[in-house]
């Protein structure tokens, strides 16, 4: 009787993202009888935004590129049935049945025992940006639309200057546009990064020729079919496109009309389990808050890495229970700006200010190899530390890759609470060619502990 | 009266390396009005040898750049009062008087209230090896005599197929040597590397044109005035010059000869404070043993890393009492051959059955970017844990600086005990240009959970 139960198992997984994909292919391996259906609205699955800019730039050349498998690969070789150009418009909970809309189609019912609702983000638009010539990124099936509008423009007016942003402004800038970019608060990057590091992203731009405005919010964007015109606070601009990109919110309407309770930022509120405030339905991705491990909060960071584990852990405990937790974020995002890489994890200081934290910081510049050896670079490091010398943040810039490294190690810092002297005695390697004997995260360590060591 | 004692406190620092010098420097900042001595045999202070291939192959010009700091500015920025050519030829303890002997007079001695030994390693030579083209390199101030030798070569012996002799190789077939390696072990870097990690380099050797000769010990160097024929275990080969790197030992004589206690492989016994067996007496760097965090028992792997921190702590505890720990190392190092970086931290599998550690491991090939964005290489990657799924070891070798930066993510997790399901769900970082989205060390993690996550 129990296996006959188990066989006949509906698991459907809604949103073929990062974490949608990941939650199939993970309910699927954890409970191979289980029937696995994964919905998606577009023909592309485990498509994520994090290569679109790279694609505009021309560096990808082919957009299928920007997924890991096809429908078809997931299918044949994992065991999910994949619904394409396939959008679910309702969820009877009661019921425990989805309705879904095929295009071209009438609706039709599916049924579900575990639902993993997997819906992503949806890009925060303001008014006018109904026009054709603007240009709200979010999803690689939309790019090919997004090259026409982008090949028809000289100058490109991007608003917003936090990551999407400025990976545009390189996308656009490399391929010969003229960029504007407006950034309502006076730095770039404000929610990541406090205004010292910032101000080397802003500097470069600047040498790459890009128009910067901070402090300038667009107010409005004039123009028939298309925006001609961008009106900010400050003054107007005539443009050829526009690139929104002022932020991402949760794509949950779907989720609230189920009832299911949503949390931080109408993200849906999910427990470490992936569980949401209905038995049977999971939730997991931009979608869904994310537990902070240093703030002990729920907050709202939408990012591929998270979509990915926490659709892990809402897959299989879908399918088999309670078998995984996932315990939170620190903070740590990446990006860059040609060759100038941008790295953060923790709090940056007015995440601390925010949250209360005592804090104090140091910003330094360091070189990436021995001072002999060529081919480094000299870029800026800051560490944040808490009262008890505990670090709690970081965040690094430069042109060599070897900031992102450091952030890598920082989060794995912050996530163990180690303390500066904890990180001055780490075991962290050398030889020239690679990093400088005294490694750049424990030369900060050490000038945050004041004179200790 | 403490004041005045104070004031008139001698710190001596025998050996002006890495460890040597850090112990001065850190000596004078926790005890300004101490008067610091540092001697040094040669006249160059804060050199190191991990620079020297990289002096050979010419890619660092002056030999003075393999310093971090000159004995002048050591005296005049840091007030460390330093005597180069210096060579300390006894320690009388219960006198508390140092005996030295500068360079073309007579033997003078030095009260000390605190001494530092940081004498260092020497290389480990075998018969025949006086001869004058047989190179043991171990200090900057040799270099010009070395080049010399290498410069009359057109085939060139290395014996010992570890760092040293990796580095060596990579530095003589650049210049357009002919390089011959002998390797007693069955592999390269028997002692950091599985054969199954070590097996890239040695591909990677080959295809350079090096002839490698594993397994194969050598017996006997023949030659009057100079080596002109290697016998091995094998056979025999004409060489024009030979460069001896099968490795170190601690410069351990004066210590012993002043009845300081040896440990481990004759290095120093020390403790975490870096006291050693007779008070007032502080040893550093690669003349001592090291206590090895995961194996909880003492070994002797000298780097300069650990040299520095060691430094750092018998210089402060030297001058201010017991301020600083040395909580001691996993076993992080790094190397590279030409493009081929090498990294390893935590136990090897050989180091974890001499040890009795039940372990597991897995070796798989990763990406070090977004399967779409160019630049990315495809190295190895190697996990160990331990039955309780704690990573105790790590190795990645590739053509992708990458691999130097997951070791020391690796070193992190292994210093804080992480399980493999600690690393999953840690906040790496990603972006197409720097890692993939699922990160190589979370796949590793994944690969040994055995199907939980």
């Amino acid at each position: 009787m129990f296996l006959i139960l188990v066989m006949l198992m509906n698991i459907v997984v809604i949103g073929g993202g990062a974490a949608g994909a990941s939650a199939a292919v993970r309910a699927k391996r954890v409970n191979p009888n289980a029937n696995v259906v994964l919905i998606e609205a577009t023909d592309m699955v485990t498509h994520g935004p994090c290569g679109i800019p790279y694609f505009i730039e021309g560096i990808v050349k082919d957009k299928n590129n920007l997924v890991t498998y096809t429908p078809e690969y997931l299918e044949k070789n994992r065991g999910v049935k994949v619904l394409v150009n396939t959008r679910a418009v309702d969820i009877d909970v009661d019921k425990k049945v989805i309705v879904v809309e095929k295009k071209g189609s009438q609706l039709e019912t599916i049924k579900f025992d575990k639902l993993v609702i997997a819906t992503g983000a949806k890009p925060i638009i303001i008014g006018g940006t109904d026009r054709e010539n603007v240009i709200a990124l979010r999803h690689p099936a939309e790019v090919d639309k997004v090259k026409i509008v982008i090949d028809q423009a000289k100058k490109v007016a991007v608003i917003g200057g936090s990551y999407l942003g400025i990976e545009m402004a390189e996308a656009l800038t490399a391929i010969g546009k003229r960029v504007i970019l407006f950034e309502k608060e006076p730095q770039l990057m404000p929610k990541s990064l406090d205004p010292d590091i910032a101000k080397v992203i802003e500097d470069e731009m600047v040498s790459k020729g890009i128009e910067l405005h901070l402090s300038e919010p667009v107010v409005e964007l004039v123009g028939n079919k298309k925006v001609e015109k961008i009106v900010t606070t400050k003054s107007e601009y005539t443009v050829d496109a526009v690139v929104l990109a002022i932020g991402v919110k949760p794509n949950t309407d779907l989720a609230r009309k189920a009832g299911v309770k949503l949390g931080v930022e109408d993200a849906i509120a999910v427990n470490e389990y992936m569980e949401t405030s209905i038995e049977g339905i999971y939730a997991a991705g931009d979608a869904v808050e994310k537990f902070h491990k240093l703030l002990k909060k729920k907050v709202w960071i939408p990012l591929a890495t998270s979509a990915n584990k926490e659709g892990q852990v809402a897959g299989a405990n879908a399918a088999g229970g309670r078998v995984l937790k996932f315990g939170g974020i620190v903070g740590t995002a990446v990006t860059k700006f040609y060759d100038l890489y941008i790295a953060r994890t923790g709090l940056s200081e007015r995440e601390a200010r925010e949250n209360n934290v005592k804090y104090r910081s140091t910003t330094i510049k360091v070189r990436t190899k021995a001072h002999y050896y060529p081919g480094s670079a000299e870029v800026v490091v800051k560490m944040i530390v808490d009262d008890n010398d505990v670090i709690v943040g970081f965040q690094a810039v430069g042109k060599d890759i070897a900031v992102a490294c450091y952030a890598d190690i920082a989060a794995v810092t912050i996530d163990r609470r180690m303390s500066i002297e904890d990180l001055f005695f780490a075991d962290l390697g050398y030889m020239p060619a690679t990093a400088p004997v005294w490694h750049p995260l424990i030369v900060a360590a050490r000038v945050l502990s004041r004179g200790k060591f």
